[in-house]
């Protein structure tokens, strides 16, 4: 890819996505960022994602509003659900957990292609990883490449002709520890990510959610703190 | 399927979509319609399929906010650029309008699926039409399965042992004036469905977009006379 070509980041402002715009700029291309005011738990990430988009230099971010609250669900979008939680992370397992937002990536990746169209850009980065998530079925390879399938006779990348839409996955095959390392490779100020599914206060990471204990066990196998924790 | 069985209705107060509802409740299902405020130049169209919704009596009717427009690329969002106008059908080419909405079924059917996957149904209905807008890529056959494939692998239908996921598409092979005399025959009343891009005074068809001129060709052919005509 050339330089001042464009692509369109989803950036959540945790620390999969903040490596994963790290990755799309540091291939020379023009990033547009966008997050999603979704009805998350907290909105503190919103805050974070403005934050990392303006310290690593983006072409545009974007914050698009889609209430996928009041389709409920899931703990992350219902206040009457509580957020597992645990002191190890031994107990992610391969059933589907509460935390899934039904259709989240499907969703979030139509509205990143609605953009990606209309700025003509082919190139979409979203940083799912499968390892972790296995529970989730819109993190897999699989799904990745049906939707890239789709998104090809979605629009009008998929007219004779046209370069073909390409969605990009940097971190699908690595383990935490292997993203974080590969981030602070690329200057990745991780003090500004948060992952945490329910902070205390709206601000601190628990400690104890799976994507707690996760990013805890990455920092601990690079041998470093977590620059986030308070 | 069987009675009481669950389904999504993309309704947006259209003839085909109002076609479409009438479909799906005449095969037993319980019906959940979902409409979308996306920044269409007129919002008149939401009252119509509120009033469809009731007429024909859905289990839920919702109106779910996406703001399509803040991407641009749209005569349809966009009120600085012009909507097509002439006085015959004809001119209805095989490249994209200006009146496609860049990725908009894909963002309505990811929508769609979130409601579906929550409401654990496994059936949702999108009153497409390959006929008359084969110009728009997200209208085509290719696309519906290929979005169909996506979705059973997005999801929890995906999962071993579940029911999988179909997107039905009654009215994709239809000219208009076929989909109007199903609709007929299923009691659909017409004069609450609008299809105009532009209506005058955001209610009465303008009479000379290609949505109007398609529909009064419909009409023709059954010989008779459009009954939402002032």
């Amino acid at each position: 890819m050339t330089a001042n070509r464009s692509a369109v980041v989803l950036l959540s402002g945790g620390l999969d996505s903040a490596t994963c715009l790290a990755i799309a700029k540091d291939r020379g291309l023009a990033v547009h960022a966008v997050s999603f005011r979704y009805g998350q738990r907290h909105q503190f990430e919103l805050q974070r994602a403005a934050q990392i988009a303006n310290h690593v230099g983006t072409a545009s971010h974007r914050v698009v509003d889609i209430d996928l609250a009041q389709f409920g669900g899931s703990a992350l979008t219902d206040p009457t659900v509580d957020v597992p939680k645990s002191d190890s992370v031994q107990q992610i397992g391969s059933s589907i957990p509460i935390t899934y937002v039904p259709a989240r990536n499907t969703v979030f990746l139509s509205l990143a292609l609605a953009l990606a169209e209309t700025i003509d850009s082919r190139d979409i980065f979203i940083g799912v990883n499968a390892l972790d998530y296995s529970g989730y079925p819109d993190c897999r390879g699989e799904f990745i490449r049906a939707y890239e399938a789709m998104a090809n006779l979605a629009t009008r990348a998929g007219v004779e002709g046209e370069q073909p839409l390409t969605i990009h996955t940097p971190l699908i095959d690595l383990t935490k520890a292997q993203i974080i390392a590969q981030g602070l490779a690329l200057g990745v100020d991780y003090s500004m990510t948060i992952s945490c599914y329910d902070p205390i206060d709206n601000q601190s990471p628990c400690g104890h959610c799976d994507a707690c204990l996760l990013r805890a066990k990455g920092f601990a196998e690079n041998g470093i703190v977590d620059p986030a924790l308070p």
